[in-house]
């Protein structure tokens, strides 16, 4: 393992007057502090020796059941057993790996693709077969090749994708899920953005096309399609609340995995995160700010950057994501734009191929309208010297 | 993985009437509510945007610079760089797993020992050597030739270990800490209990015994000696938040897999546990309500449990620990232990070899004094019975 440019990136990001469009931080100014705060006391006063003790490495029940009510469908009934609750979705992305990955299995990822799974299942000694992406997500036409050579699981993140921001497109999403079916192939939905969509609702997600309640055993949830969530990006990162949503005999095999990894996520954050979600999460006001903030950069983008960059534009989520030509090495430029004040993450990292070196990532939701433009116009400079030369 | 005996049973401890001997939980009508709440309001009101965002997968630096200072002896000058937070003490052991271990590698338990340390380990191919223990935690004269054999590392709780309540007497510590010097091998010293003593103050730990600073890489720490930490039992488990003390190296590796595994432990809760302790815990109560119980427990094994059985007589911590005559297999007990109302822990899982099939581990904490007496005068009669048959 090497350590990731982002982290060694957030250690400098701290700097006064360095505009990071590095990290993948939720705006802490729209945290609902005071109500948090509420919330806390009603735990304590309420719940207070449950909501302090050791719980079900499973998670709460009445969270779980929350989860299992929120993901129900016309189609889908989900039950507490379908539902594993997680310390961030990231454990859920790590205890996947360890119960279905061997060394030597094939996994189907993104090109690019969000560099902590790649982190999480390359120490199990994975072989990561990357799939093209473009502005409509994943292509299927270069995925079939993929599933014919057996993967244990595709991993796809198909709103707002951490790194490129774009979105698997309405056309694609079903015959994705054919696709899995027909190959009998499992597919993970990690889907941290979902919810922070800037223009129209999200499209239905791949577990909801897939799944089918009463085929399964014991006439349970049937799914080749195993989705993850977290409060992170809609409430706040620092409780580590996730779950995971798949069928009951995989989540009995991730439950065990996950008393040996951390016996369970925290009671007082889960009693927490269940009654803020019960009052209701106000992410109309995220939605607001975060696209702001988005036009402010593609704005911004437009007047600075030099021609020959190229950049898509999200429909929502945290981040977009920038192409340079061929010849440029982000990992190169970035010593300069720290020099000038401003920072990214060099594309290389978010590729299972180590290509994409001429690409980074921009998050956007992190930094104000006036540091976005000022960050921005920065990073221009820098590309055009570097271009210049 | 079989599903541990411990999940199983916590599902039915929780029947009215049931007396349950066979969590590991704390007592819960101590856990200090009115302060947490106050601590709490403190944290979002002072700190709300940090505590509620992302933070460095180390851990909070005022919570690491805390564990450095309060771990900080005459002889060895603790750094933040030695400190890992981890969710709760058990990722601490599941991490060193995946740093240390690979498939056949040798690593020496006691027996008994932890049975979640077991859990987390023997996902990764290791071969368990199993070091017998007495009434002095473990046998020295045994684990020398265990120690020829070349573990990566010795895992040992000195201080009430759970689960047999036993604590490594003054003489074989720093004999230990000089075997495991002369072969060079790590030791994992895991300490959840050790401030929970209820006659005479802690014997010096095996990490104070042998760490010195300034002889290390740059200056640093010199140990062999791998320390494990949590608030979980001076505060509450439900935080999560336990701490790592290691050479920087080992820090810097097991920072990188924690990435991988949840990014990071909870930064509210980190924010707490660091104002709660700075505030000064009240163990003193916990000692004494502890001891309380456990004097009622060995008061109602002298009375109720038949001539055959005998038990171990904890100076701390939460559990004791109680054999049989050979021909008692345990595991066939709890079920008649069930229907009397009345739970333990077959003793089984907590051998690496599955042997003391006719021991089993009783929780003291966790039980009012009468309801100790109920139970084990119910648990007595359970063993009547069996050795009248």
């Amino acid at each position: 393992m090497k350590p990731s440019a982002i982290r060694e990136l957030l250690k400098v990001a701290n700097r006064p007057g360095m505009v990071s469009f590095a990290g993948g931080l939720p705006a802490a100014e729209l945290f609902p502090i005071a109500e948090i705060e509420e919330v806390t006391k009603q735990v304590l006063r309420e719940h207070g020796r449950r909501a302090l003790q050791y719980g079900e490495t499973e998670g709460l029940a009445a969270l779980r059941d929350w989860v299992a009510g929120k993901f129900s469908t016309a189609t889908v009934k989900l039950r507490r057993e379908n539902i594993l609750i997680t310390t961030g979705a990231q454990q859920g992305l790590d205890l996947l790996g360890r119960v279905l990955l061997d060394a030597g299995d094939k996994v189907v990822v993104e090109s690019p693709t969000y560099l902590a799974a790649l982190g999480s299942w390359r120490p199990n000694g994975v072989e990561f077969l990357a799939a093209p992406t473009d502005q409509d997500g994943m292509r299927l036409e270069t995925l079939e090749p993929l599933l014919a050579r057996k993967p244990v699981f595709v991993y796809a993140q198909p709103n707002f994708q951490n790194p490129s921001g774009t979105t698997l497109s309405a056309e694609r999403r079903p015959k994705l899920v054919e696709m899995i079916r027909a190959h009998d192939i499992a597919l993970v939905e990690d889907n941290p953005y979902g919810e922070l969509w800037f223009e129209e609702e999200p499209l239905p997600s791949l577990f909801e096309l897939d799944a089918r309640t009463g085929r399964g055993a014991n006439g349970g949830l049937d799914s080749n399609v195993v989705y993850l969530g977290t409060f992170s990006k809609i409430l706040a990162p620092a409780f580590r609340v996730g779950w995971t949503i798949a069928e009951e005999a995989l989540i009995d095999k991730m439950a065990l995995a996950k008393q040996a990894a951390d016996l369970q996520s925290s009671t007082f954050n889960q009693y927490i995160a269940l009654e803020m979600a019960r009052r209701g999460l106000d992410i109309s006001k995220l939605r607001t700010v975060y696209r702001e903030r988005r036009d402010a950069m593609l704005g911004a983008l437009e007047k600075h950057f030099p021609a020959g960059v190229t950049w898509t534009r999200p429909k929502g989520g945290l981040f977009l994501w920038v192409t340079l030509p061929e010849r440029i090495n982000t990992m190169e430029l970035l010593p300069r734009a720290v020099e000038n004040n401003v920072t990214f993450v060099p594309g290389e990292d978010f590729h299972a191929e180590h290509n994409g070196k001429n690409t980074m990532r921009l998050n956007f939701s992190n930094a104000g309208v006036d540091d976005i433009y000022a960050g921005i116009e920065r990073l221009g400079s820098v590309f055009k010297t570097a271009l210049a030369q």
